[in-house]
């Protein structure tokens, strides 16, 4: 079932300024035992989105509803939340009155190997790079075609994720991931304020690592930087942590702050997913 | 009526890529007489931006009689084409077989005053920046939240168009339209190879205007060189040429090189309209 607007619907109008610019935000979501995890952060990142694009939000109290809805009939799935401006405006210029479009989906968990989170993932540098602009930096919004670009670089199905860098040469993150790494006991991960997506791991890890003894410290790094890193992984709300053991002809070992991160990860899970969602 | 995939429809598929990324193009053709107006030329940056898309072109022939089964039914209209990576693939992955998802709608024309074309209109500078990223410059892509962050900054009527900087701080283009300008009888434009959209009006006036003795130079410029300039003026399929009379608070006269470079394009719009569309 998918909810648009409230109901069951599996097309949008050709309108919709989703479709005719990338005019939205997205959010997805896992869902474990009929619960979508860390569900207070996404509509939280969701809301900031569109107060950055002016977008009406719809309220917490309704997106909750409607995601009930659909998770009640699911066990492990995900959850995705697309909001657009709406239809109407002439060309790009936005309605007077906008009507925040809601398309809430659910879809079957990806079946990755239990091998990807205890041993790893083989990883490859893209030549797309992502665009710098800080007005859009952060938002998982629906323009992502730099994305799908570098997704289509690769086809080998051994390679799981693939790494990006802006245009000035600096590595941010993987195309559907964020991205950090060890040197010297210490814990990296890129600046999102000039391109790249504020993932929801990545803020979980930045906000509790500290407490662990290994706060996040966020600069600009290149490809040869990231290369000669002790540990590497990848971080996203479906996948939750990745460790990296292959990039291009570079082999890295699990090591005991990625380890230590992944327990940290399920501990904070453990204790915030809800009950009474 | 709106032609999706040879059928009338007015919605389309939520799983298109079109709306889940803005993976995909779009053409807005200006259609006067019953005739689309340089269609060859829409269809060819059609093309091209499939192919630096990856995204499999429909062939100008079936698209070509999509467009007379709308434009038939029509004197002056704007038909958009709209060209998306079609349904399906994992996430950013691009199914193993697309199939192109084909959108022709049609549209009032616009009704703009004669003012506008005859003695300017009145523009601003926007906050929001273009991002740069060559993979991307110059496609008329369907990711166009930039233009319309830009577009959104203002609401005053008596403004019509607002010209957008790149991150750089150099003047690219309108939201839009293209631009140019003349200083000391030569005349300029902005190198579309970081960001931005190649135009159709902009290519007629760049191949033509050496004939005229008008040679255009490629090159970046800032606010204040474009302030200091003598004639100013913008550009696309809809509008054609569009004299700014205000920028700002700086005034311009609609000087002798647009003039000369409007009556060309005329000229040109003559000679190439076709009798057998």
């Amino acid at each position: 079932m998918i909810l648009v607007n409230g109901s069951d619907n599996d097309h949008i109008e050709l309108s919709d300024r989703g479709f005719q610019y990338g005019d939205g935000l997205f959010e997805t979501i896992a869902v474990r035992n009929g619960k979508p995890v860390c569900f207070d952060r996404h509509l939280a990142r969701l809301k900031d989105g569109c107060e950055r694009l002016y977008i009406p939000f719809p309220g917490a109290e309704l997106l909750t509803l409607e995601s009930r809805q659909l998770v009640q009939q699911t066990t492990d799935s995900v959850l995705k939340i697309i909001l657009t401006r709406g239809s109407g405006g002439r060309g790009y210029r936005q309605p007077d009155t906008v009507n925040t479009t809601r398309v809430l989906s659910l879809h079957p968990f990806p079946e990755y190997p239990s091998s990807y989170k205890e041993t790893g993932i083989i990883t490859r540098f893209c030549n797309t790079r992502l665009g710098t602009n800080p007005s859009l930096a952060g938002i998982k919004h629906l323009n992502r075609l730099e994305q799908v670009m570098a997704r289509a670089e690769w086809s080998d199905p051994s390679i799981q994720e693939g790494i990006m860098l802006d245009i000035n040469g600096y590595v941010i993150e993987g195309t559907m991931t964020n991205l950090f790494y060890v040197k010297n006991n210490r814990l990296y991960t890129s600046p999102i304020d000039q391109s790249g997506i504020a993932g929801i791991i990545r803020s979980i890890i930045m906000q509790v690592s500290s407490s662990y003894g290994y706060p996040v410290i966020v600069h600009n790094f290149t490809k040869e930087q990231l290369l000669s890193a002790d540990e590497l992984f990848l971080t996203n709300s479906i996948v939750g942590i990745w460790p990296v053991r292959q990039l291009e002809e570079t082999f890295f070992d699990k090591g005991l702050i990625t380890q230590r991160i992944q327990a940290m990860l399920t501990q904070f899970y453990n204790e915030t997913i809800k009950d009474d969602f």
